[in-house]
């Protein structure tokens, strides 16, 4: 495959960079972005790295009316050699390209998506923090632009990349949080959005989530939409459940998000010989384990935040403490060998990272 | 209550009126629109009309990533004696702030947004086609505009109202159309979205839109996503089956819309006393029906199309013509007094219609 060459227009006002102790969840964003658009007769075209700026929209666009759009979440990570290490960016624009498919987009390259995905991080290196626990959060999206009304697929997108410094998602850090079990609202069902990432699914969940908020919970956890038994996802994260020695994980069944971390969990598990197994979770299954004092650990996995311990259920006002609402010892390790890997402090057996060549840059033409 | 003054800015290049024979829908845009913000400081404020133009969006703004936005859809009519009609605006701001509380956006004032319609119309006033058939689409929409990526409601909105000259939404006419049973995607779930005229429910039909298309069906008919049984509705409309005498809608349930051209056909209909009937109905028993010959007309019923009689079902490969593929007469005699009295031809009994006033106007300050 030929690789076109993306035109690099470099920003003359750099942005101050915000302290690295308060960086908060996709509240900053670096000095650019890169944008391709795509047309009928064009297909993909004109891929170019510019200075951040507000994109120009018609009011009409598919994207604001109909939601025809989807997204991905990655992160970029500076090791204390100064390297830069993407966690296996390929799977992201892969299943960019599987959420396209459900939503009538068409496909990316993902080889040129994951190159210009690289340069715009090379290009903003500097933008990249160094704490332990930051990260720069990689945002690649799609949205339908053509300014029409009819419901049908756009004619014209545009594919843009947006990067952001971001601390932890949970102000609270790795400590265990409350979910209250979601028995009103539904994220998704099978037939509907929810295998693909996209924005409709999101929307769905913000009522529920802040009811939950307003209970004392940080998230809720999704049951299924047909029989409000089955266990799903928890906010925005897949969940495991360590009961007597095994590992939990609810099957992919179309309603669910093939997640990344969620598969990275699952191979290092395999690899410790822990046993995992994906099947279909009831929640009263989860329960009944607690009460029998199997319920061992239980947590949320996601880019955003990784690992995340889950301390409480409430699941119609009956309230589960898990592992006495601390974090369980498989989640604190799984945290630390995933996040080590991620930072390039802990070997990486798979190859899961994929290292950003910023000399390559300089040979790029510079408009 | 006082309603704010709206500046208006008027336009000082008046782009080409397009040809009312080749209208389309939703494809034109007039010389003005309508916006207002929302700060969680300031509230709603600034209401203005000004040119159709371009916004400016920040790329991190939510409503790309998490579709936290809502819409609606009504139409402006220009009577045979020069006069503006509006159908039932009022319930169209109302559904609109219910929308909005599922997607927990803040409320807007309905009377201020029902004057700055009115205002909007009034200014683009000689861009309401006279041609049959023709109208003034009006799309109000609300859209989250805060720049950040956690997955919580947005701190600043916009509202927005684009107005565009609309044919027929079906280039067919009023002629009966083909649908499609759909039996594998699910448009919305009980506990989701459904209810509200919101984009994550759009995009979910697109899909299976163009894969009805692909099998010479026009569009699809949504079946509930727990049993897979119980019809919901018909692409982006309600639904009604004439069995034996007796009208037939389902019943809102929480999934389907509650569709304004709905609730109308529902009054015209008890007015001429036809028995009407809101029930959960299942797909089975429409071809029940069909099979012993009671199944005397279906038809949709929806802003855009007002009504689109159905000829014909298709339901796991199994056919069911209706009506003999003709419109039936009670599905063009609905056709015929629902647009007589939007186009102000027909007695509106029920005080449906709202005039624009647009001497109103004159006084309003210019900028």
């Amino acid at each position: 495959m030929t690789i076109r060459p993306i035109e690099i227009q470099r920003t003359t006002a750099k942005k101050q960079k915000p302290d690295q102790q308060q960086l908060g969840f996709g509240l900053h964003f670096t000095d650019h972005m890169f944008i391709m658009d795509y047309s009928l007769t064009n297909g993909w075209h004109q891929p170019r790295i510019v200075p951040y700026q507000p994109i120009s929209m018609d009011p009409a666009a598919k994207v604001l009316h109909y939601g025809q759009t989807i997204f991905e979440g990655l992160k970029a990570y500076k090791t204390s050699d100064g390297r830069i290490l993407l966690f296996r960016p390929e799977k992201n624009l892969h299943r960019l390209n599987n959420s396209g498919r459900r939503l009538g987009i068409p496909p990316l390259d993902e080889e040129a998506a994951l190159d210009a995905l690289q340069q715009l991080v090379a290009v903003d290196a500097d933008w990249i923090p160094s704490e332990p626990g930051t990260s720069l959060y990689i945002r690649p999206f799609v949205i339908a632009t053509q300014p029409a009304l009819g419901v049908d697929p756009s004619a014209h997108y545009q594919f843009i990349i947006i990067l952001s410094p971001v601390g932890s998602y949970y102000p609270e850090g790795v400590n265990p949080v409350k979910i209250y079990v979601e028995s009103h609202y539904v994220r998704a069902v099978k037939g509907g959005l929810g295998e693909a990432k996209t924005a409709g699914n999101y929307a769905s969940g913000l009522k529920a989530q802040e009811a939950a908020k307003e209970k004392g919970y940080s998230q809720v956890l999704w049951l299924d939409g047909v029989h409000r038994t089955y266990i799903e996802e928890v906010g925005s994260m897949n969940v495991f459940f360590k009961m007597d020695g095994t590992v939990y994980t609810p099957a992919l069944n179309g309603s669910i998000l093939d997640g990344i971390t969620r598969g990275s969990i699952i191979q290092l598990l395999q690899k410790w010989g822990i046993p995992v197994v994906e099947k279909t979770i009831s929640i009263e299954e989860i329960y009944e384990a607690g009460r029998k004092g199997t319920l061992e650990e239980a947590f949320g996995t996601g880019t955003a935040a990784v690992i995340s311990p889950i301390g409480e259920l409430n699941w119609q006002d009956n309230k589960l403490v898990i592992h006495e609402g601390r974090t369980g010892e498989l989640s604190a390790k799984l945290y630390d060998t995933l996040t080590g890997i991620q930072s390039g402090k802990v070997e990486d057996p798979f190859q899961w990272m994929v290292e950003v060549e910023t000399r390559k840059l300089d040979s790029s033409p510079l408009v």
